[in-house]
């Protein structure tokens, strides 16, 4: 068991013990009340450190960590065709590895616990979550572009992910399914993903109507708008869905997504870097609709540092409103923990007993974080992610900011080496 | 003489030499090419680190660090009225010399070298200044209120400002004349403060045009927007002039930012969070007008964290505009080093020979400024701001992220004592 002692969790100094890969107890002097017995116990001092439930990143491309910096300041389209396409066309297995590695590593000394990913070389991704230890929900990203050969392959790519990742049987790596996006998979390949989701009871992951032209492309195509499009065939229907981006919503867009309980993840970051807009997140919230956070791949953020996407998130719609009181800071914290657990079907995102052990932990002796009041008000608006303990499912995975299991270095140098042959394709 | 070897710097590998507190050399194995003799140096391994140029923060109140978190998500007048004026009448030279202490630490160990300072109790920011040892434009922030006998006392007030820094006749501390805003000021005390920056021959530091209600403010009072009205009556002529926000921007005003070369602070994410607007950034770019950027106070940020404002700045005219290609990573590093040294006359913000050595190392090996290339676009849309050495005026002022002749756990010690009594305004 571990216990920490005298930090300060959900506003109160005191103590809280994890057994196995759950939160037992939380409360002030836990040895005496719970007749602890000291040696079978790792104790860790909490003074003047702050605990916080992980983060949950419900958006993101993770070994795009490798795309960092290639392509900034583009248009949409020659971002996609005279960049990343050309690069993602050199990717495999092991490039993929050192990216996930570099990913998660960054993700875990930035407070991210789980996060939802979409892509492509899936054992490549399931080795670098299961060695860096942080929790994952995995679905290989579907592009038919209305071809059903490539729909049948699609569709076979994504049973072998979500039946690999159930014979592995670790409560830490979830599958999805994952079908891209309207404009680029079928209505076939939409409707078999929501079948695949209610036969293995996983969430489904999408991207919905991130850019102006996406949306016009539905319309052309179905003359419907994106969410009426898939509403009209049942594809939100009795499966958890979250849905990335949702920069551009109608009314009645908004209707579907409030009765059909589609979580949404908001990108704001990304949004702003491709220039697609700004989510109407005031509006959905006044709607009761349940909002998470995403950071998106390392192309067009540039990072995976969720605390970034919290601050912006509760400033970006003050500013574009002209209403200081949207988006409070408790608001957005919530986005980024309870919420975002809460899409994912996932017993975390807060600190409560019987919630899995998912805790950040945070050295509040830094200049950002004085004076040590109004603690969340710092998390969201100063602090600067970095972070001090990770605890993952119950296990130390970061101490003192560094990796406990993990070679940092050798993940930078692989990463460096696998850049270079993206780059330039050679065989070496 | 500091020798730094074998660091990134200006996109290549290699030395720099800094004598006295100028950055005396920079190249290749200056050790040979010099005829140095290892004796006379401090030599550092610059390998795995990248040199930048210290970050000039062109409009801040750094005392106000102790205002961080005690009231956000509310309207502007509900914040000053109930929050900050409450506790401000609360201040004295001891607060504001630990809030200061607390301030110059967070924007040394997040890159900063240089700031624009405005605020009271100055004898206690200048302390605070020297012993930390950052470089600091300060004025006294004057607001008359459109009394004569305030009006007296301000022009007092910053008369022996100005006069107490030149006396110091430390190379690193620069006084200004700063008057608070026209809608808090009246004509003669404007017209004052431009006759004193004309006879001590230093800058003029204002607010303008910061929200929507001030300008009207100001157009009932003049029957004249604020840039036409300062400049009706020669304001902007002959001085240096920084002005900070300037949201909201006629196209006439912007005719007058150029024609007087008026050099402006973007302060994005405090007009963000207070719900002021976003600035015309990219028509003022057209313009050619120079574009520097600061963070405000602790109270509207809640940081004094400048890489937050240039990837700020890099993103919210992306979004705003939805085009993707305005005010690239090149051009939001800039306004933050270059132009912001440049708005001041300080002979700093690139790293050139005869430059004054204000630099700042920062080490590469972090998941966040992987892969090694494209580091500009990592320093803008990727960087968490902590740095890793700080040198001023050819001192090591951080070392390995720690303040070289700073006790920091007093520091922020003080800073809780004074944020209580700020607080209770207990005589204790």
């Amino acid at each position: 068991m571990i216990l920490i002692q005298d930090a300060t969790i959900n506003n109160k100094v005191q103590d809280i013990l994890i057994e196995k890969n759950k939160i037992k107890k939380i409360g002030k002097n836990l040895i005496q009340k719970e007749n602890l017995n000291r040696k079978d116990l790792k104790i860790i001092d909490g003074k003047n450190k702050i605990i916080i439930p992980g983060l949950v990143n419900t958006h993101t491309h993770t070994p795009m960590t490798l795309f960092r910096g290639v392509a900034d300041d583009l248009p949409l389209m020659d971002w996609l065709n005279n960049y990343i396409w050309k690069m993602e066309a050199n990717l495999n297995e092991k490039i993929v590895y050192d990216a996930t590695m570099l990913g998660c590593m960054e993700m875990i000394k930035s407070g991210t616990t789980t996060f939802n990913d979409m892509y492509f070389y899936m054992n490549g991704i399931i080795k670098g979550v299961q060695e860096t230890g942080i929790r994952a929900y995995l679905g290989y990203g579907m592009i038919d572009l209305f071809d059903e050969e490539k729909r049948e392959n699609e569709l076979k790519e994504t049973v072998n992910t979500v039946e690999n990742i159930q014979k592995l049987n670790n409560p830490k790596i979830n599958p999805t399914v994952s079908p891209h996006a309207p404009y680029t998979c079928s209505m076939e390949l939409l409707q078999e993903s929501h079948n695949l989701a209610k036969k293995y009871n996983v969430p489904l992951h999408i991207h919905l109507n991130e850019t102006i032209d996406e949306i016009k492309t539905v319309e052309e195509m179905t003359n419907k708008r994106p969410f009426e499009y898939l509403d009209s065939f049942g594809f939100f229907n009795g499966v958890k869905v979250i849905s990335a981006h949702n920069v551009h919503l109608s009314n009645k867009e908004i209707e579907i997504i409030k009765n059909k309980n589609i979580a949404i993840s908001h990108n704001p970051i990304s949004n702003l870097k491709l220039a697609s807009g700004i989510a109407p997140i005031p509006k959905l919230m006044e709607n009761t609709v349940l909002i998470t956070l995403g950071t998106d791949g390392c192309g067009s953020n540039n990072n995976l540092n969720l605390f970034e996407e919290i601050k912006m998130a509760s400033l970006i719609h003050k500013g574009n409103s002209l209403n200081p009181t949207v988006v409070s800071a408790s608001q957005s914290f919530e986005f980024a923990t309870k919420n975002g657990a809460n899409a994912l079907g996932l017993n975390a995102g807060e600190l409560v007993e019987g919630a899995l052990a998912d805790v950040v932990i945070i050295d509040i002796n830094k200049p950002y974080l004085i004076p040590n009041e109004n603690i969340y008000s710092h998390l969201v608006y100063s602090f600067n992610g970095v972070v001090d303990m990770v605890i993952i499912d119950g296990e130390i995975v970061l101490n003192n900011g560094k990796m406990v299991n993990i070679n940092e270095e050798k993940v930078y140098e692989n990463a460096e080496k696998s850049y270079n042959k993206l780059l330039n394709n050679s065989d070496e």
